[in-house]
């Protein structure tokens, strides 16, 4: 695969595959309402902080080419009601508020609605941009993490699929591969929703990087037997003391790395990290649907009716991550110092 | 639910429920012939430890009836290479070696084949009657560790389906409602074959047990965030160091529980101890088929012709084990010490 774009704005409209569908078919949609981008994120047909935040600004523009305003003022309150709409989809990972945020900033400084309209389109169209470039260059700072001979173990997909095109922790396993180096991927299948299994198993099969797909209570297992090398995951949030909200099931990874003694990295760029709050305590988590859980491909899996839990984030304390590779290089601990220099 | 006996003997046939087809449907299956049991036990229509061990002495007794001898030498080698088909279906649980071990020394010592089959079918009652005999002491001993108010994290199923009747980790959850306690369970999926979701959930629901379903990936998020009292696991071999293999991700919990102060306990009668075995390094690991992880209710989760790995067991070294729960008490480090006298 040259180049899978997993969200694109053509001909005023937003294309995106649709990732509930994989890996047994490529649908694409376009959205020409910014509700029906709202439905998609919350749905998960495009899912990953970064791709959640192009969707979301994205969906900005697609709303202000629907608003009918005649002055600036109104078009205004009209975009902060789209905004509210897009905000309340999912609350875990910032990329979305943080688009939102540029979005909104960029509304208010236009003159008038055409050019706000215009700036808007222009606004989303950068942050995609950004968020590609900001994937390269951090997944060429990791690949140096990556020696010749290693095995990788990644958890949900932080890939194309995930992002601008490029990936963070796949992107990372990509740049490694390109350099010529070696290496052998174990993906973690990623209950309830399966990313590992359908989408970091199809992106890997694209990329000819060759892999192994287990599920994720054999995660233990091959790292206490010395399979495994390193550990590299994507994430939602990062905030100011380095603790990190990633998928579920991402803090069972990272002690178990701790306890065999294997490296435990998190790539993320810039627009993954928020300084506003203090540590991973405060970071909000979805609770999602229990169907997620106790069905499988519309077959229940439990008996009727039982009590389900359904977090889709764990939060994993700073003290169990060797790393973080972002745009502006990998930072270790003393986090709050090192977080701070790269949000300068 | 009064009693439930995952196998049974019935007029000359084994009589088990299929567990492959639970929750959505109470099946049973009657067999009248030793390789059929063979089967039901690799297809995992009957599963757990213990009760492949009953299976396993029961198809002995199935396999003895249908053997035409004139001698005792003649029948002994027909009698062998049942044992020997049984032997060869799944290698970790030590139940179904420990079980042939016993028919096969009954077999010996009758006198004629007519007086050696009865001697069999009664000595495979007698491994029944002592499994659940077993169970219902450590049970009792085991919910002395349950104080009112817990809540106790599970995986897999170590209930009246995988023994004689009553149960191991389930067994001893029971006990402790049954003396009113009032106790709350997290139940863990169990990937790949959901043991979990389908049995332990089907059981808890009808002992009226309060329960939450869990993905295996959620086990870490709620026990650092101190929802979770006590980990009660089963077992399919325990050996001489303390060392236990048990279900895929029984060894995730482990770490994550110690490293959370939680503790971790492993009930399991003496049918399960392999003092022949010094460490878990030399407890063999089933591979199971790559299916059970690519598809799920005959509908494929990941890409074509991908590579998996499926270890259906792994070992949770003796550190992490705050106490072993036998039919002889509880017992604690040194194991070496403790399993020598609980096997005298």
């Amino acid at each position: 695969m040259s180049k899978l774009k997993a969200i694109e704005w053509v001909s005023s409209k937003v294309r995106i595959i649709d990732q509930t569908m994989l890996p047994r078919e490529e649908v694409y949609l376009e959205l020409s309402d910014y509700r029906d981008m709202a439905s998609a994120i919350k749905e998960m047909r495009i899912r990953g902080a970064p791709a959640i935040g192009i969707a979301a600004a994205y969906g900005m523009a697609l709303g202000a080419q629907g608003i009918e305003a005649k002055s600036k003022e109104d078009f205004l309150v009209k975009l902060r009601s789209i905004s509210e709409t897009l905000a309340a989809t999912r609350p875990t990972a910032v990329n979305l508020f943080w688009a939102l945020e540029r979005m909104n900033r960029v509304a208010e400084t236009g003159n008038d609605v055409a050019e706000i309209k215009a700036a808007l389109l222009a606004e989303a169209k950068r942050i995609d941009a950004e968020n590609e470039e900001a994937d390269r260059k951090l997944s060429s700072y990791g690949a140096e993490l990556i020696k010749d001979g290693f095995t990788i173990l990644t958890h949900c997909n932080a890939g194309a699929l995930a992002t601008a095109g490029y990936g963070t922790a796949l992107g990372v396993i990509k740049a490694a591969k390109r350099r010529g180096k070696n290496i052998h991927v174990f993906a973690a299948e990623t209950r309830p929703r399966l990313q590992g299994a359908r989408l970091t198993a199809w992106e890997l099969k694209q990329e000819d990087i060759p892999f192994t797909l287990i599920t994720d209570t054999m995660t233990g297992h091959f790292l206490s037997r010395g399979k495994i090398d390193c550990v590299i995951v994507g994430a939602d949030r990062i905030v100011a003391n380095g603790d990190v909200a990633n998928k579920i099931g991402t803090y069972n990874i990272a002690i178990l790395a701790m306890e065999n003694g294997v490296p435990f990295y998190v790539a993320a760029p810039n627009s993954t990290i928020d300084l506003s709050l203090s540590s991973g305590e405060e970071i909000p988590i979805e609770e999602r649907s229990p169907e997620e859980v106790t069905y499988f491909g519309g077959v229940p899996i439990a008996p009727e009716g039982v009590q389900v839990a359904n977090p889709a984030f764990d939060i994993t304390p700073h003290r169990y991550i060797s790393a973080i590779i972002t745009e502006q290089g990998v930072i270790r601990e003393p986090y709050v110092e090192s977080l701070k220099k790269v949000m300068k």
